[in-house]
């Protein structure tokens, strides 16, 4: 399909396409076709044209208390191509490539004007079924149902509705493959680590989540305990372990995975003052999502950024299912799903 | 008494003299002569010419549980003369005045050669009742019974013993009723401001420890949060108070109160990570003893920092249990007690 004659032909109508959808919390994803609601006033529907899979996908696919609800569509890491705008869309227009963003960067309000701050208040991140701006869906399924929206991406979908502070615009010669996990993993890393934990060149950085890692290995390995501990799971204990793990008097953590909502970090007041540690949050690694992603993708084809060997996997859409499968096996990194395969 | 005569006459023997015990947990102090040893090396003995009372005194006055022992000999702001000094000590000699500090700085170790950490290593800051290098006591009631010491410094007594990894020589022109404040609460204060956050001028402060603050009425006057909050008491619950008045996104929240051990604080991990907020502790507000202290000091002589407001009160020592009821009462900022009045 060409865009430019599909958005002509498809703007401004429901367009009927594929989804992958939890309907049942921890049971595979159903692909069904479903009607996408054209954009309302500031919104841009997107030909989704890959999508990769991330832990935090995984997480409220599982979860079972709210916030989890279904029917769902998941999928928060992807690139597209603009099929079609709402109103008062000027940013972007039929035929860009972009990449959706969980963060929403308004551009006016007190954080999106501030340097230290990615949380844009006009539109703050919530855990929400709707869209950000009207709290309701654009998704249907053929009976009618109202299919819920999350992390404002939605993108186990062909076409997915985005409000237009969540929309980046990108080169469109950078491979798609790479530029979605800029979505979501490489802007969190790169940004956590270069942002926030502004690691110098020396310095011991201990990553929890990429396995096993015993906690006196971890001592052992670094002297005392690390510089930088990085949590990229979103699991409370881990957050803990980080913590624990970190180096007296200077060490930080840096909590980046999708923590359950209600999960409690239980940390020592007396160890807190008297280790000198430090406990930071980097939601999306800090990062401003229209100012901060473009660099970040020059810096990915200016060959600063090596991307590449994240992605261990690929599937067809149809076989969605197979990536759960791969990441929770701990079999790949990142498994990129092709919609258009 | 003249302190080169004395220091003549009483080197290397016992010296009889009156110590403010806490023999049992919440009750007043009971003023009784002592034996204090002559220092072992690597100590020195110090008469105390004024000691001030500190919230973290009477937290560990009040505590019923482990660290918690009795007999036993509290404070640990104070200033002091040189009496006599054990073997390789070569830093002081008898006639120095000086400030004995909880925290060591050995000079050596990793944390005292970096300028990230105030925490010695070789020396680390320990809640438990003994010397630091040999773990044992100089103190004995005339009973023989063994007087438990604190925080490394015991100056509710005339006359203590601290290892000199724990003193550092000021000035004798101070005024020794400002200088006792430089060992613990104004350095930690300043020490927490300029050296731990870095506030810059036009940052909203709130200090949690002044009186009881409404959560609603902080964020209020700060415009959705603090940018700095500072926890001066030692309650967990304060923590979680000042963690949640601070701004999203940037809001800083520095520990700065003695925690009772085993208190624990509980954050919601999904806050940590979604609010950007950081946590850090700042024991002694980050400052190192012997290499930061007379620069304080020297501030505090240039008029650059403002002390005499601190001292609300001043009492005998005879008199010291007033000082808790004072402080206790919030009738007062700080209470010097003077040893020789």
């Amino acid at each position: 399909m060409e865009d430019g004659k599909s958005s002509s032909q498809s703007a401004g109508k429901p367009i009927r396409c594929k989804a992958a959808i939890c309907r049942e919390a921890g049971e595979p994803l159903v692909i069904e076709e479903i009607m996408v609601a054209p954009p309302c006033p500031y919104e841009v529907r997107i030909r989704i044209i890959c999508t990769s899979l991330c832990y935090s996908d995984i997480t409220f696919w599982k979860l079972t208390v709210p916030p989890a609800c279904v029917p769902r569509i998941l999928g928060h890491e992807a690139v597209g191509v603009v099929e079609s705008v709402g109103e008062n869309v000027n940013e972007v227009a039929p035929g860009d490539v972009v990449i959706p963003t969980f963060l929403s960067e308004c551009g006016e309000c007190e954080d999106c004007c501030s340097k230290r701050s990615n949380l844009c208040s006009k539109f703050p991140f919530k855990i929400h079924p709707w869209m950000p701006r009207y709290e309701n869906s654009r998704f249907t399924d053929l009976k009618g149902e109202v299919l819920y929206h999350f992390l404002f991406v939605s993108s186990f979908s062909e076409y997915t509705v985005v409000d237009i502070n969540h929309v980046v615009k990108i080169d469109p010669a950078i491979p798609p493959d790479r530029a979605c996990l800029f979505g979501c993993c490489i802007a969190t890393g790169v940004g956590a680590a270069c942002k926030v934990a502004n690691v110098e060149a020396g310095s011991t950085v201990v990553i929890f989540g990429l396995g096993s890692i015993g906690l006196a290995v971890v001592k052992e390995m670094t002297g005392g305990g690390a510089d930088y501990c990085f949590e990229c799971v979103g699991l409370a204990s881990l957050v803990q372990e980080a913590y624990a793990s970190c180096r007296k008097g200077w060490g930080k953590t840096i909590v980046l995975g999708v923590q359950k909502p209600g999960s409690q970090l239980s940390l020592s007041s007396f160890e807190v003052l008297h280790s000198g540690k430090t406990l930071t949050g980097a939601l999306f690694g800090g990062v401003k999502a229209k100012s901060d992603l473009p660099l970040l993708l020059k810096r990915y084809t200016d060959n600063e950024l090596q991307v590449d060997e994240f992605v261990t996997h690929e599937v067809k859409f149809q076989d969605i299912n197979r990536a759960f499968e791969l990441l929770m096996g701990g079999k790949c990194i990142r498994c990129v799903i092709w919609m258009d395969k």
